[in-house]
């Protein structure tokens, strides 16, 4: 594990490094996954049917092939043990009740004059999920991804996953069933991207991708963004912790570790103003990551990633976790609300010893899915927001219009455009011949 | 003036260009572009001189000859004319005040097991807006894109626009000091939206970058999105209007043709299921159109994009502008807001006779940014959110830990991640001993 010390000369250059973790450059994947893409639009199912033969090693003969049914995913369900599916409902209950009071109203605000203004928010006709598979699947990805597009009353909910050697995952398809989803197709990547972006022969187009994946997956929602909407490009997942000498070093090492185990390119990162709680996470990480299952992943990331930095105080510790803007950030310090008006970026901020990150990564309430490399400086978690979209209400009665008419044809003239001007003084020439009737 | 009716046999297939009127093929511009921001990058304020030079027309000597001192703005807002100062205040708190209407609150919520989940808004630190110049200036533009980024309160805005000739439109720089805007660079198009996302001597790079521009401008958005966040990705302008035979064809007309005076390429809908009113509007705009100055740009928007759609009635006039997504789409018909719970994709609804679009392109209040080609299935009006971002609270009590722990840890031993189990478990060992104490 890197140790930094703020009070170091070369501390600077080497922050500069951690900053810029999350630099994706896209530019040799890009070429591929526009590649990918563009099969997809020229030849539809064919391209499928070979992305499928090439990256999951299976043979679809046809459309059909692609789809998961309904009643393979109710099957999946009936199979689990009676503990999973109340963990599962529980984690569904628990993210449906936080996103449900996440979910935004449409409003108006009436003026004397006689004008309405205001914002009408309506859901998404149809969302496009994407649910990693191959080495591992995640049904936690798929419900933190399907919840906020059920609450925000999306009709048309697709799902997408990779199914390696036409192999679904079990309790992704249990997920799925909980979820009520009925379309899904068994293709991943960026392949999935394509299809749900602009669609193929019987499967319409989405609004909205959202969902995690590797660099091809990131690439192409980059791609194509602006054709329909994305939720964010996530890059590795991260976690910052602020501890002081009151942290449990024990706590602190497994939460690094819980991180470190996702991904070798997964960062950890330590903020403490204590040197001796610094060494003791050490301590406790060499010593529990050999019991891991995963620990080569995880000893990639921890002899790679992670990071400890020891800082001068509290305030500094903020700083730096300002500076990082990390995905997942933990406050494990005396008193750690008090430290929250301070934090600007992260993408969920995770206070006291007991609020594990895992917790949110499965049944606290809110969206795993956030924002990573430092982008928590100008994205949010996924959440109902990213499955509606707002229309302006503009309404005006001849008595409000006859208030700013003059105004706004006078700022119409100035920017050259006459017709606007036109159009609301025909409308003024009108009012006041009916006034003065 | 095209004429299509849905009655007509060939009218899907006419109704597909219609549809795909916001495709941007972006493939070729994008290696252009690409290579402006890579200039950028490598080159800074170098490349910035050569940028000035080739498409502005002038030399800027060193850093400070591309800046726009702040006395340079007052002295042209001093140099207006009463009306207009007092025009230009009208739009300013009008679009104030819906906008802080719309800005959201941090909120948390508390369960009885002693968790607190929330969110917590912060504004972004730092905006870059841009602001296209050239052919004609745009305050409006100016007062829509800063507004919300001040009542988000964002606390370095920074403004680029164009300065052909080095002779920056005086009424854009009134703008700039109403809205107090003192950071501004005379540098236009996709250099002006790199500077802003990479920053280079002496120029920080912004959070999130927003506002109009050309094809160059759009696509330079698109590349940088993801190292910054962006507002949406616009094309040409364009207004539907849903009328029936109660609509005045005049106003019908004069408000085609404020759409068709923006640009060659902005399309002008009119929806009807009143013949009569299709022939009367068509008459009116014939005798208007040489009375505008914009004639020429008018004329060829109308000739080339212009459609007026005959339906069987009211509801599929509905049916059509929902499939359509249009950026601004008025409503004049008998009962306006009975119409209102069936939209659901369009940019900005103006309902009612009185309320004329470029009401809303000035000072009604809503913002003039607006989803176009039919994007505004999924993308929204700029807004204060555009300037703010969002951070998850999580915090459990060991209690509440207690009651969902257990659960917690076997999802994510069935996802093969047992750090994630472990962290959560070791903390259940831990509260359960104290219990028993």
């Amino acid at each position: 594990m890197k140790v930094l010390d703020t009070r170091s000369p070369t501390f600077e250059t080497d922050f500069e490094v951690l900053l810029a973790r999350g630099k994706m450059d896209m530019k040799e994947v890009s070429k591929v996954v526009q590649g990918l893409l563009d099969d997809i639009v020229q030849n539809g199912l064919e391209a499928l049917k070979s992305h499928i033969a090439r990256f999951d090693m299976w043979e679809a003969r046809d459309f059909k092939d692609i789809c998961i049914a309904p009643q393979e995913c109710k099957q999946a369900y009936d199979n689990l043990s009676l503990e999973l599916k109340s963990a599962l409902h529980l984690a569904y209950d628990r993210i449906y009740a936080f996103h449900q009071k996440q979910k935004a109203k449409s409003w108006i605000d009436c003026e004397e004059s006689g004008s309405i203004l205001g914002s009408k928010l309506t859901p998404m006709d149809r969302a496009g999920l994407y649910i990693p598979g191959g080495k591992a699947a995640y049904p936690s990805s798929l419900l933190m991804n399907a919840i906020p597009a059920i609450v925000a009353g999306v009709r048309e909910i697709v799902v997408c996953t990779p199914a390696p050697h036409n192999e679904p995952n079990p309790l992704l398809l249990a997920a799925l069933h909980l979820c009520g989803i009925t379309e899904v197709y068994k293709i991943g990547g960026a392949s999935a991207i394509g299809l749900m972006a602009y669609g193929c022969e019987g499967i319409k187009k989405v609004d909205v991708v959202t969902g995690p994946g590797n660099i091809y997956v990131a690439c192409a929602k980059k791609l194509v963004f602006g054709d329909v909407n994305i939720d964010m490009i996530a890059g590795p997942s991260e976690i910052g912790i602020i501890a002081d000498s009151s942290a449990n070093p024990r706590y602190v090492a497994y939460d690094l570790l819980s991180q470190a185990e996702h991904d070798e390119m997964a960062s950890s990162i330590l903020i403490s103003d204590s040197a001796s709680l610094i060494e003791s996470v050490q301590k406790h990480i060499n010593e529990i990551l050999p019991t891991i299952p995963r620990v080569k992943i995880a000893q990639a990331s921890i002899d790679n990633r992670a990071v400890m930095i020891q800082t001068r105080n509290l305030g500094e510790s903020i700083e730096i976790a300002n500076a990082l803007a990390p995905e997942h950030l933990e406050i494990l310090t005396n008193a750690p609300f008090e430290s929250l008006p301070y934090i600007k970026h992260a993408g969920a901020i995770f206070l006291g010893e007991y609020s594990s990150e895992p917790i949110g990564d499965y049944l606290a309430g809110p969206n795993h899915t956030l924002p990573t490399g430092g982008s928590a400086r100008f994205f949010s978690p996924l959440g109902v927001e990213h499955f509606m979209k707002k229309s302006s209400i503009i309404s005006f009665s001849s008595n409000a219009l006859k208030e700013v008419g003059e105004s706004c044809a006078l700022l119409a003239q100035c920017e050259s455009l006459n017709a606007h001007a036109q159009a609301v003084l025909v409308r003024l020439d009108d009012i006041r011949k009916i006034n003065t009737k």
